[in-house]
């Protein structure tokens, strides 16, 4: 197959890159809205793997050279090493996370910098890469609830003799064990990890080739860099590849619904620990004082924990309310996606 | 094994049921805002089914004789039909459902009827009504978006040759076919199908033996009743069993999600059938006119459906701010969860 | 001044008021989804005020004759009586309350009935009764929070000597009185009136005279509707007059926060009456009991009060979701706004 | 008056403030979720113009020495250069701004710098803050709707001759002018620009003399530290003025409103500047183009603000979700309260 001309960045505005037919550049208040790297640059790792695997599979399919290939993945891992390590300049001029690492790459590299962009959208490319990191995060916060699990397993079989009143109304029901009232909550997180995991597994497939929102006439393999990238498969259709949210949405709304049952729990953890219910009383690690009530034994990391709801549920409405209405198929207004998806997941984890 | 005492409704207040130990009924006001029956009727067939598993799992433990639980299945039988046909009488004063349908069970066939509520509370009652309405919803969404799937998989193959440009920020962009922006919509609403069928998966466990909170000492078979109500298994902790409500706002938030899919398609018909646009035209039958100006054609049904999302989302949100810090194991606030779970549902459905 | 010729409804065609030039009518699932009769007949007193105020100005303004307007005064006010005594016929078939009452004002006068819609739009119609709605909405309320901030004083004045813990954290702080406690809610409450108040002062404009979006040639008199149905003045531009529902979501915003308030209470009372805290007991006429375990005593009605701060700030959400990015003057989509308003008057009256 | 005894800080404990009666200090997660100066060190200019204020009217009441006073002044005013500069290091394990700013205090001037916090607490203190940046934030939107308001009026101006479609459900209905439609919207920044002066008329009241709930019994004087900081005058229950956040979700009521309308603006102008549309063209100074579609102008700005409401909505469910059944008088999920107030704030600012 012959190889098709490589994509070339094109001239380089002064103060754009798409600047071409453009008379004067974006203005300063425009550029500051429209620049989404103070907020996207927590992608970089997913951005850097995402490039690797698509100048991989461009070199198997004679798009690139081998030559090429090789120092475009060296370069993004020396960014990475940079980014990682705190040395990475970002420049809100370059807008976002994959101008800011492309830019550099030239700087690095030179010309095979310029076509590793062949073949690909900021589209498709920005799908791709909050896929990976919901993916990363999902699993992250598996663990942790594995780990919460195992926690309340073991103060429940500390437990199994404990008796205490079971409520219904915050009324005395019925005796019950403090053992048995954890494990309602095992078995809530329980249902919590299995909506993670229907989530991941569901988003689990690549956006990689649909480009702008209607694929490429050049000879790319989408198989193979959904393969290097751990996806079950490609997406089957370019413009919804580009404009779907919905795994977003779907992660968001897992992460409400547990960070629900966890505000229930630290709801309880409040009410046990008022000297007046005096059912447990919290370590010092998890408590604070008061300068002004020597006194004072406040379960301020419960209450946070029950507070966390708020900003998850909210973070899910905020995007839901961008996509209503939303014509296909990219549209700036998704921008708006990553910073709710970012303050959620770091909400639940903190939870 | 020996029978225990089945329970008894106890003295039947003139105003109340459970009016023992009250020295007045409850106030006229309280009765308004605790009656839920003009809304949970809607749960009047899936009541009735799980009191009939009921019975007959009260039947074969020998906690109810076969004669019981005969007149019982056949008093329910002729309640529910007259439900359906419309001539029966709902009372406020009975407070919900499961009263309303119990105390017209005593005047069809007696002191049995009376016998039906052995080893139950509503709590467990209507965790489990719930869930099987929720499941037979879902079934009937799946057959929906079915079927819009075929709908637009026709219009997409009778257009894979209509040219028209894609679009991304609503500029033109790339030509592509009708046809294939018609496909995108049929991933997006097959991901809702795989959404809602996990989430049906996910309930599909029954609450019922878990009784108020704690389970009961009358020797019943937790797993026979789930399998006559074709659940997968008994919840395996009754705090859990009476207090979970993530099932339903995991349903709301599938129904959120597909909605505002719905909302995206629609918008797109109310600019394509712009004069401006003019890409397609819509028939009569879903157009409206207006009274003052006779050129008007206007795509109501497609606003309308643009607008769902809207309330939807609103009733995820109810139910999650109702949920957020609430103690177990049951609260009067649990109520709140079945509105918003039928307006979803209708609102879905209607869209 | 030369009279106009007066308005005519045009044919009816058997399916629709509109249908001139439509082949066909619309579909029976169209009908069913663009029909508000079920929800907006709550707006019938404030319609038929409406056409009454538009019919004494369109006489005065020798648009109608004097015969004319009488006669269509005296069959609205049947109209309304018949309403109100539960003996008029709605129909699914006249989609709304507007067309249900005018067709019914045609049957009882005949021809005069088709000359009152002269020089008027549904569109500045029903955007004239929500504001009228709304406006004897928040007299109640703020009737009903006056009470309660009487109520709350008495209590207050009662309980000057009851010392009991001041909590910061739920954990004992410093010691107050419980009649300085309840006085921190009759603050709260007086800024909901307060905001209740700069809420319908601003939304006491008139949208009558807009038409659909840009008035009429008829030579109407806007102050004098205006005046007759006590708005501060018409509203200064025709498409904000029927595109703006901003007033309706400041008003669910304010029936959000004064929820939020009785919410806070309403966890308080559940607490207190606690047998932990055992602050307080409940009389019997708000608390429920339960069939299976007699010595509960269920804060129902402050677990309800709680809860409901769910559906109105849900309400809200559908109607700004719906608001969103939504294009003047008049969209099917702002059918969406009633019922969110309805259920969040409700639901805060209810509390 | 004999001066009461002064407030000491006590003991600093290696780790924390409070640290007293604990045996260990709080746990480096505690640390992390507790710690809240990440953000609200945004509070730095009102935190310090409140505590010159409250040094004002101590030494006014001879509780501090004149000394003191001018003392205390002069390190604040020094604090806040160096805020201002960039040159001040924050620490997390001072935990908030207050802390961070006193504890520097302390170091600038020695010991009367622990007297500053005397007859005040971190709730009164807090509550006072807010109150004061959101009345300078609301003075800053307004000056930015004027001058909104007025750019639309130049425009309308400019095109009271320039005949186009008035639509209602994007159909054509009836002709109108450019500047007419403008003017709808002029209409509607006045009245955000009216509910947001409602807001901050109500909220300009004190919170400072409350203390932690319930005042205290050092003979302050309220009145003047109100009159100080141009607060109307002191709320009236301490309890109250710890408690209440009724304030800043009015705030984001009113913001999530304007922003709503100003997303409505925007869906035009993306609409309006379709090819297919064509009424306006943006100037490059708003528009992006794409690095690889040449012909593109993308309307990208208007986008970002027709997706704004998304955030600011989510905000305002946070806060109310936070503050849903919470207790008074202050508890830790209330520091929850200003990341959603800082974000609406700033989205609204930028649209």
């Amino acid at each position: 197959m012959r190889p098709l001309k490589p994509h070339h960045f094109g001239q380089k505005k002064a103060s754009t890159i798409w600047g071409g037919r453009f008379a004067e550049g974006p203005s300063q208040l425009m550029q500051e809205i429209n620049a989404s790297i103070s907020f996207d640059k927590t992608l970089y790792r997913q951005d850097i793997a995402g490039s690797i695997a698509h100048a991989k599979m461009l070199a198997d399919q004679n798009i690139l050279t081998a030559n090429d290939r090789d120092q475009i993945i060296s370069g993004l891992q020396q960014i990475e090493k940079d980014i990682a390590a705190g040395t990475f300049i970002f420049s809100d001029q370059l807008e976002d996370i994959h101008m800011n690492i492309e830019t550099r790459l030239v700087e690095l590299i030179g010309d095979p910098a310029k076509r590793l962009h062949t073949a690909r959208s900021r589209n498709d490319q920005v799908a791709t890469d909050l896929r990976l990191w919901l993916r990363e995060a999902i699993a992250d916060i598996d663990g942790m609830l594995a780990g919460l699990q195992a926690a309340l397993l073991d103060q429940a079989e500390a437990h199994t003799e404990s008796v205490m009143p079971g409520y219904t109304h915050l009324q005395t029901a019925q005796p019950i064990t403090f053992g048995f009232h954890l494990m309602a909550y095992v078995q809530m997180f329980g249902r919590d990890r299995s909506r993670f995991a229907d989530c991941s597994k569901r988003m689990n497939e690549s956006p990689l080739g649909a480009a702008a929102l209607a694929g490429t006439s050049h000879p790319i393999d989408r198989h193979k860099t959904a393969a290097l990238l751990d996806f079950e498969q490609p997406m089957a259709n370019a413009m919804d590849a580009v404009s779907a949210r919905d795994f977003a949405v779907e992660f968001m709304s897992a992460a409400s619904i547990c960070s629900t049952h966890l505000s229930r729990l630290a709801e309880e953890i409040v009410i046990w620990s008022t000297d007046r219910f005096a059912f447990i009383s919290l370590s010092d690690a998890y408590t604070t004082g008061s300068s002004i009530m020597p006194q004072k034994r406040n379960p301020d990391a419960a209450e946070l924990i029950r507070a966390k709801p708020g900003r998850i549920i909210g973070d899910m409405v905020a995007l839901l309310t961008v996509l209503k209405g939303l014509p296909l198929a990219y549209g700036k207004d998704m921008q708006e996606d990553k910073e709710p998806v970012f303050d959620a997941e770091k909400s639940l984890c903190i939870s």
